[in-house]
């Protein structure tokens, strides 16, 4: 099946909820976004990025063509938490040389040929103490491996197996022209204000070298998702959008804004892996009953979309810094496939044409979903609970009775009448009554606009 | 299968639900009461009820002759929380007549052919016309369909599709004779006082004209679950049968009775559509843990009786009402096949051949065995908590030992002993051993006789 | 499948659970363990024990040989509860002689002819009149059954439905050389004393004649458990073994412990049927989330081992009266097959064969493991609960990064970090992880090492 049939396909199955999105955002064009997108991966793609170093600065400098996001820059040696900023390397070149003079391994057909934050290095030796050296896929004799080696002071290259076999055993020239001095751990945010100071934050991680799903994917999706929200007036909630390099970069970030931005945080997002074919997968947060938790099992369990929710687990990317007990805070992760459950993971197949733009689309379509239902998320109290109120009259129940089913909204007007009782939000409703969110609140604003229901509150539990 | 065999193989499988009931009753006998009953809905069928007028008055007047229930007027006018008592309606005739004189779609046939609460109307007008006042169901093309319109004023007339395809293009005369003026809304109320006055409401609809199951069924079996309710002298609850118009019936009683009478509620049953051959269905009322939910969840759990329990949700029939978040009784409903799930629904179909006599008979079995339950709920304290008791010196207990099983008794007594510590009902102990209510309760009452448990209190949580 | 080809496959799946015992006891030796035990319920076989009397005496007093457990005796008439201990009896002799002066039914081959507590009774019948004495099993025609009749005044004979069938029609001589007096109820008890008062109690009834699995092999278990924590220095809890007689003894042990032993109860296990060739299964303690009950449960799902865990219900062994409402304690039961459930229970057939050394070795191995995590099973507190600790600068995580794959010592330290916030348990998280224990006590080892955990408490709710 070609990209435009699936996306028929998936169009098909999609249509109630692009419906509900175009309710938000009228000029939504998934078809022009997901090839946006794809090209801002394009764009990204050959950037040599690691948790620090002018990768990342340059990343982030492009991007602000999108948004105006501001780069932070936080020097090395800064303690932070259990950890420190680490040195900044940086890399122009590096290869390994036959003895005939050929780049049988070389930094620039490929950054993923290097062991990422590899030390300096230049010397000669043989193919026997070269192999110490060497990272292969034996199993997949093809593709490149990523690695890394940011905490211990060593130097690496990686290369196909198939590659690595066709070596002769002969001395060979080994090169890596990178530097690891002090500098700075750089990473970018950008933040919409809106009429509350309480916070939803979304994070994706810009460290890795030339790998699109992972993590140019959440990368670009969180920028889309960023570009999108800047257009709605009405926003209660103050949005911030992290990009930060992974572990050290959420660190870094919670260690610098614990007693500022911390406490106001009430939903989270982690972005990664967004792009590739896979459904749609939410990991859950350590609360594992978080506003949010509930939110994306919500959504990914309606028609339309399919999902997977997966419990919390301590692996995977930021949620564990997010996620630590010393934080506990209600942030997920949605990804696509799960990292490490298919080949391309971590090796140079995670290339351009594992990412599609029907799956980036879909993937930003949620997050719409997601920010709408954060948004609408009210508790209600109904002004008539005694009994049900004569909707009849009123305009919002059918004149001629007897027949066997009410509508949706009628029965979605039921739901909210007999469940708004001052203790429920219209999640919870939703959930109750399974019927989609929007359903629900079609129904809510109806009954508020005559004067059957109150809001309560606004702020629920995160 | 003809009904007797049916009869023969439903009380197979009922044996042991038989013998519990004659237990309590041992006049009961299934084959003349089923019988009883389904005269009582023939000599009902014919009448032309509506939420008001002369039709409901009539069919309390002649419930009359089976239990002494009491007759209410509320007059028109009366405003009843969101609502107003309507108009009352009655109908004398009603008819449309072809060119030749002849009456094409006639009330004296069946009272389904007039749109319950049509406005008075005379007049000539084509089929053109006319067709915009016709309800008929093409899928159902022999079938009259039931139709209302209680609070938009209008008029129509119902009839089967292939009637409706039968009618010539020429004018016709239109006749319906009824009137809507000030007047009453009627309904009945028995009670069947108890040593407490906490009270079991039973509440039927008695609104539908020449429909059998929905809702004569209800009707009847309140009533004859009333009149054995009589013949049983110790009854701790007060008891309360409502035979009300739906929806605004439920909704002038709560009204009236807001203050009064609902503090005292413990326990309530919604009766409808229950003389079908479908399984007997119970609809948990909002709270889904009321006692009330759990002892018809048990005794539709248990051998002898196949039953469905189904969630709360705010469409259906009374529960709406009582179920509301104002009041949030502790009231589910019982119904045989659900409404809007079989074709017959609010058709003519709905007929005296719809509603049999094993079915009906079945039904006031499990409210009898309901009625059984929610008396002998008791919560009882083990007298002798450390270690067991000496059973076999009381005689409770086999003399030889060393054989495998314990008898059902003997294991109901050592779960009553293990159990009972005063924060258990024996409901509680049922549900928790999977023993019939009945089991568990003998073997109390064996232990109590022995002055090993004692009671501690009859009010449990409704 | 002979013995030793079963115990390969058996070693085969157990080989994890095996290492993990053998971390705890180097020298534990499995096959050598089992043959021991089958040759010690070998030399106990013979005895004909009661619940009181020179049988259990005897058995106890060899049981010393292999642990020193002291004896008690509880004079008859000592009021105990509802109860009272009864009188001893003691048998020497019994027969049923044929005309011919045949012995027909001979005590002397097999204790089980005798009903247990038989009263003395010398006499001459019929077999018409001897018949309403004798007891068979129709549906097990060779199996000679065991019963009792300990609390009802009565003599009996317990034979094979195949000799009971030859039995002619003739006069009998019947002899009963037993005696019903004033005496004593002997019990053992073994204490093996910890850092803490708190105790474990481990409970076996002693008090059944000629049958193997019901209870020599519960016996021998419980020996050879005390045998092997004695040679461990380093114990946490007490640990209390009770060799009694089933009901009376449990009764009168804690009547006797009531105010002293009992409030230190934190955990306790009956142990019965351990022998056959079925399955582990565990009945939970009539709480249902005791610590006990989800370290069996936590045992019994890990790899290696099968098992069934089962609800409590108030019918068993002496779990009856550890679990009546007044006691209510944290004590489960372990068995292999339940009782009642295979033919030769409470039969002759419950005899040398059919206890086996590799199911006692099991059960053994499972019972060192539970002692294990009781033992092991902390509250700690993560003391760096903000982000992830830098496990990599300590050598606790993989040099070289990007792999997806965590190792099970990583993820468990990560489960632990993640979870250890003063509220869990080892138990807890290893539960949530989905972790063996050991690994996950092996991780939190690793971690209180390198002081980023620090043990909380000890003492859990039991």
């Amino acid at each position: 099946m070609n990209v435009t049939a699936t996306m028929q396909t998936l169009q098909a199955e999609n249509t109630a909820f692009l419906r509900e999105v175009r309710e938000i955002m009228p000029e939504f064009d998934p078809v022009r976004l997901g090839q946006v997108m794809h090209d801002q991966i394009c764009e990204l793609y050959p950037i040599c990025r690691s948790i620090t170093g002018n990768g990342v600065r340059e990343t982030l400098r492009l991007m602000q063509q999108w948004i105006p996001l501001e780069i932070q820059e936080v020097a090395s040696g800064t303690p932070v938490f259990d950890w420190v900023v680490p040195l900044e390397w940086n890399i122009r070149d590096a290869f390994v040389k036959s003895e005939k003079g050929q780049r049988v391994i070389d930094f620039q057909k490929s950054n993923l040929h290097v062991v990422n934050y590899s030390v300096p290095f230049r010397g000669k030796m043989r193919l026997e103490e070269l192999k110490t050296h060497l990272f292969t896929l034996p199993d997949r004799p093809d593709s490149i491996p990523y690695r890394t080696s940011y905490y211990s002071e060593s130097w690496g290259f990686c290369l196909s197996h198939r590659d690595f076999l066709r070596l002769a055993d002969e001395e060979y020239e080994v090169c890596i022209d990178s530097s690891l001095e002090p500098g700075h751990l750089t990473y970018g945010e950008y933040i919409l204000p809106g009429t509350s100071s309480e916070e939803v934050i979304v994070s994706t991680h810009v460290c890795h070298p030339s790998l699109c799903n992972d993590n140019l994917s959440g990368i670009i999706v969180a920028t889309q998702w960023a570009r999108l929200l800047r257009k709605i007036q009405a926003r209660r909630f103050t949005y911030r959008f992290l990009f930060i390099p992974g572990t050290i970069g959420s660190i870094t970030w919670l260690a610098l804004n614990e007693s500022s931005v911390i406490p106001r945080i009430r939903h989270g997002l982690v972005l990664t892996g967004v792009g590739d074919s896979g459904c749609l997968t939410y990991k859950k947060s350590r609360r594992g009953d978080a506003v949010v938790d509930r939110v994306l099992s919500h959504l990914l369990g309606q028609r339309g979309l399919k999902g997977k929710v997966l419990d919390f687990s301590p692996y995977g990317y930021d949620e564990r810094q997010f996620c630590s007990p010393g934080f506990n805070l209600p942030m997920g992760r949605l990804s696509r496939s799960v990292h490490g459950t298919f080949p391309e993971y971590h090796t140079s197949g995670d290339n351009l044409a594992f990412v599609r733009p029907d799956s980036l689309e879909e993937t930003l379509r949620l997050c719409l979903m997601v920010f709408r239902v954060l948004e609408g998320n009210r508790v209600m109290v109904n002004l008539s609970p005694k009994c049900e109120p004569q909707l009849g009259r009123r305009g919002l129940y059918r004149a001629i009775g007897g027949q066997s089913d009410a509508g949706a909204i009628e029965m979605a007007m039921l739901w909210v009448l007999n469940l708004a009782d001052g203790t429920r939000s219209l999640l919870d409703i939703a959930e109750r009554a399974n019927l989609p969110f929007l359903t629900i609140e079609t129904a809510a604003q109806a009954l508020e606009r005559h004067h059957l229901l109150e809001e309560k509150s606004f702020a629920v539990r995160a």
